[in-house]
């Protein structure tokens, strides 16, 4: 089916939500630790991590004006840092609760079960339960004056990776470390190993590595 | 294995890039499909879609300062406008091809055996191979001064998908649709079904929808 702006502006609120949220593709499922200035503890699911460059290596998140994510970015800018944990397959639900509007006197960590994990040095909390968990300092914060989102650019200070998902090229496995992916707004994918191609070079046809 | 900044620093370039473009987590597989003004085609696959919101439906890309995508950058800048075509698992080899470094005359479409596909008052090709295909306006373009890399962002304002794989709340089934995984640099996965889980509430635990 064909669907013009004019068919996605008129649809309601909520399916046109529902809808836009899976054009881009399959995203990453992140949950984003901070503490605000007094060391109250916050945790939010977010699906608007992407990378931005390697060296030095820079990841952007995309924050929503007003929205669920309001605490985190005022801890974001008041702290000055901010953890990412890729959710696995066993922590999906509690990550995804993580996305209700408790008080602002609550932390997620505690309405969901999952543990802060702080490491010396670094003043925002980490998700113990997770596998890939980054540590990042705030670099760079970008309002979008086209649909005021902001775009909080962070470099990544420190990275504690599980040993066996590493591969002899510097590459990370995520299947092996058992990283989910998301689609829109609710749904959590499993992801298998489908091709790993070769650098592509145009006197070559493409070669599968693994 | 925990990594610092001093760590990360000091690695070699390739294992590098190959390792902090894995930190992010999933990312989206697209083609971006552009013409440039004498009608010439173009073809990039890129990882770094992001959504930005759904009303206006806007969607961003991170493009790199003077990588393979420079021809498309500048496509888009001179035409304003581009495609985003979901790659699916029986176009993951061309589509990766597309990353090589043909001549500036030589259009990647040719290069990789994929099909451009026109729609009336759309200036720009779109991949008739693929089952998600968007057609975008350009709607703000930010040079990120941090490292040089530039922020496209678009406005969705034609959006070709499969029937079968729209769900009746409005949401897209990725699965349903074939649509694959990006990791790293290299590796594209077959992505399943896990967990689709239910609006949050505090009051609630986590309930999952299907």
């Amino acid at each position: 089916m064909k669907l013009t702006s004019q068919d996605i502006a008129a649809m309601d609120t909520r399916p046109r939500a529902a809808l836009v949220n899976c054009l881009s593709g399959f995203k990453s499922a992140n949950l984003v630790g901070t503490a605000d200035v007094e060391g109250r503890t916050n945790l939010a699911i977010m699906s608007s991590a992407v990378h931005l460059g390697s060296n030095p290596p820079l990841l952007a998140l995309v924050v929503r004006p007003g929205g669920d994510e309001r605490h985190t970015l005022k801890n974001i800018l008041d702290t000055g840092c901010y953890s990412l944990n890729h959710v696995h397959t066993d922590m999906i639900e509690a990550a995804h609760q993580t996305a209700a509007c408790y008080p602002p006197e609550s932390s997620e960590f505690e309405k969901t079960g999952l543990t802060p994990h702080w490491e010396e040095g670094f003043g925002a909390p980490m998700v113990r339960e997770a596998r890939v968990r980054l540590g990042l300092q705030l670099r760079e914060h970008t309002h979008l004056t086209i649909n005021g989102t902001h775009l909080v650019i962070g470099e990544v200070v420190l990275a504690e990776l599980p040993s066996a998902s590493l591969r002899a090229d510097g590459s990370l496995d995520l299947v092996a470390a058992d990283s989910v992916a998301l689609t829109g707004l609710d749904t959590y994918h499993t992801c298998i190993d489908s091709k790993r191609m070769a650098y592509a070079k145009p006197d070559l046809p493409p070669r599968q590595i693994e």
